[in-house]
């Protein structure tokens, strides 16, 4: 029996991602490829190197998307970062926390975990006490905890983990493009995120980092790591060394349409401006939780740390979780489930990217408002 | 400094892949993206899943696109398949075997090559022999060598691994639509191949199969694989198990703009019919050997098993390799490079998905012809 052709429906992303590229990207997804060893191509990987430098704040030379979602660049951070035995402390606010940790341990390394109560955040000198007691080969954190809503704040935690001869390691898969990163300013050694949310690109390619410090440990270690696919140095043997001759060997074939997406999509980002793009997001969320206050809505997340691109909101008591999700959908937006335990008990609706804006968050509120006029 | 809109130039893209998609599948790539939990993308899910099967030859439940490109798939093999201590036969008939065997060690396996000269094939009694010798967890050949043009007979091999009660795992990354892998037929357990190549989608997926006879090695390992984005259990809570609830539990994002296109690439694969479509890259590679021959270009790879998909061609003494190739870029075409050893000895042309017909055979025999005359 042979299939229609494919005809998705139109949707409204307000999810945790993806959210909806800009018109420019989708076209860029469709252009004509060329091969991944094309001089064509090889100017676009220079070229979304420097955008990526830009928009994650740093001057680091080992700044590529990795050839999976964020969820591959954050493991390549840990395969290739720690060894078996290593030790590492890993921040744990919420689910994503929780990954990082299990990431750690498949790499082989001994985890101790910094807990946090769900929308809580952690403090830096919960962080101190543990690097006083022992310090590991790397302390990671969630920078922005998509199960909880809550931004960990990182002002000072990169100079504290650097004083104690570790590397800071930061994900930022949801806040990357819609709040201030600054990998470099935070003393932060490596750091992942994903090209579908605040980016703004399809979903497909784990952006990373590599400080000096970060690149010292790959270089020295002492055996390879278990991964063949994520391992940095033979990576860069085709994104070209700092430096060295930009001779590009084969490693594996480059997702080209997943990069010109990207490509584009940072365009956008750095055309926009950063702090312009921040400054977007948090109107958005500002007018967002005006908005639901009028619905009678609550967010979950403390106010002093919320993030502005995923807000996590209480579902009232008595008003049916999936029922109104689907609802939702059927006008053409998806809003999230809530995660883990807040599973029936919240709703998450990310403002990211494209959806960031005054026009987007009405149209949210007055069709959430009818829906949940009916649903109670 | 702003960047330019991105715009690549058109190619006819006769390399080792990516070769060129059908212009519905490019389509694909741009459609609208809805959520990785969408009712609607759970059935384009299912969709791909079970056209996948067909094209493997399998009906293996245990069929999905590793949100990674082909090498990615094979690593999730290798990390899903074996533990630390195991050992594993591999063939090594050229590089793509040694990345096999590369893969199997850096899984923790312990590993015995087999190894052809370049262009040449292992036969079924030097298996049969390393068996006898000592069974091991897993065998695993390269059915379509892209670095030597070989195409590694498979009959009869499948029986002989069940026999010795070992996995026989195949690297169908190039042969996988363009000629038959037949999983199921050939007691195939596990295959991985790629995207981009004979399917003709983007670079970006690796999509793999998983027999019962494998997926009881994974569900008895006695440690977690080291890989986390590759590990099959949590994969299959996201993609559905077998006969359980077709519950989708969140393990990571997946590339929905990619999964669109790969859809849209199986469709009309089997839209033309698997046969028609190994008849059709047969008929254009044999079209490619004459119109060499009017050439006075010979093949690398011995007749006996030359791959009809990628075409290993020695440059005749005198000629320069790069130029021939950079002007061939010029006139719009990619072709290979030679590959290892055969760097500067050998070009690679690949007539793959949308470019295995005559018209493309007889227009790069021209230019072909033409770049030569003045080379020479």
């Amino acid at each position: 029996m042979a299939r229609n052709v494919l005809t998705p429906p139109t949707r409204l992303l307000l999810g945790p991602g993806p959210s909806n590229p800009a018109p420019e990207v989708s076209a860029a997804m469709a252009a004509p490829l060329v091969g991944h060893l094309d001089p064509y191509f090889l100017q676009v990987m220079d070229e979304t190197m420097a955008d990526l430098r830009t928009v994650f704040g740093t001057a680091n030379h080992h700044t590529i998307p990795m050839s999976g979602t964020g969820t591959a660049g954050l493991e390549a951070i840990m395969f290739n970062l720690l060894e078996p035995g290593d030790e590492a402390i890993i921040g744990v606010i919420g689910y994503f926390g929780q990954r990082l940790a299990e990431l750690a341990e498949r790499a082989g390394a001994r985890v101790r975990r910094i807990e946090a109560p769900l929308g809580e955040v952690i403090a830096p000198e919960r962080i101190a006490e543990q690097l006083d007691r022992r310090p590991p080969k790397l302390v990671a954190l969630v920078h922005a905890e998509t199960s909880t809503g809550a931004e960990q704040p990182l002002a000072g935690i990169g100079a504290l983990v650097r004083e104690a001869g570790a590397l800071f390691v930061v994900d930022c898969v949801t806040s990357l493009g819609g709040t201030a990163v600054d990998v470099d300013r935070q003393l932060i050694d490596a750091a992942g995120s994903c090209s579908q949310k605040c980016l703004g690109a399809p979903p497909g390619l784990g952006p990373v980092t590599f400080g000096p410090r970060a690149m010292a440990a790959v270089t020295t270690r002492r055996s390879k790591p278990a991964t063949w696919y994520l391992d940095l140095q033979l990576l860069f043997q085709y994104w070209g060394d700092a430096g060295g001759p930009r001779d590009r060997a084969f490693h594996h074939t480059a997702p080209v349409a997943n990069i010109y997406g990207f490509r584009e999509a940072l365009r956008l980002v750095i055309e926009e401006g950063l702090e312009a793009r921040y400054a977007r997001h948090r109107a958005a969320h500002e007018r967002l939780v005006e908005g639901l206050g009028t619905l009678g809505l609550l967010l979950f997340t403390p106010e002093t740390h919320r993030l502005p691109m995923l807000n996590v909101i209480l579902i009232p008591e008595g008003v049916d979780d999936v029922a109104v999700r689907r609802q939702m959908l059927e006008r053409g937006i998806e809003i999230g489930g809530g995660f883990g335990p807040l599973k029936g008990k919240a709703w998450r609706v990310g403002l990211m990217g494209t959806n960031a804006t005054p026009e987007v968050v009405d149209r949210l509120i007055g069709e959430l408002g009818e829906v949940l006029a009916v649903s109670r």
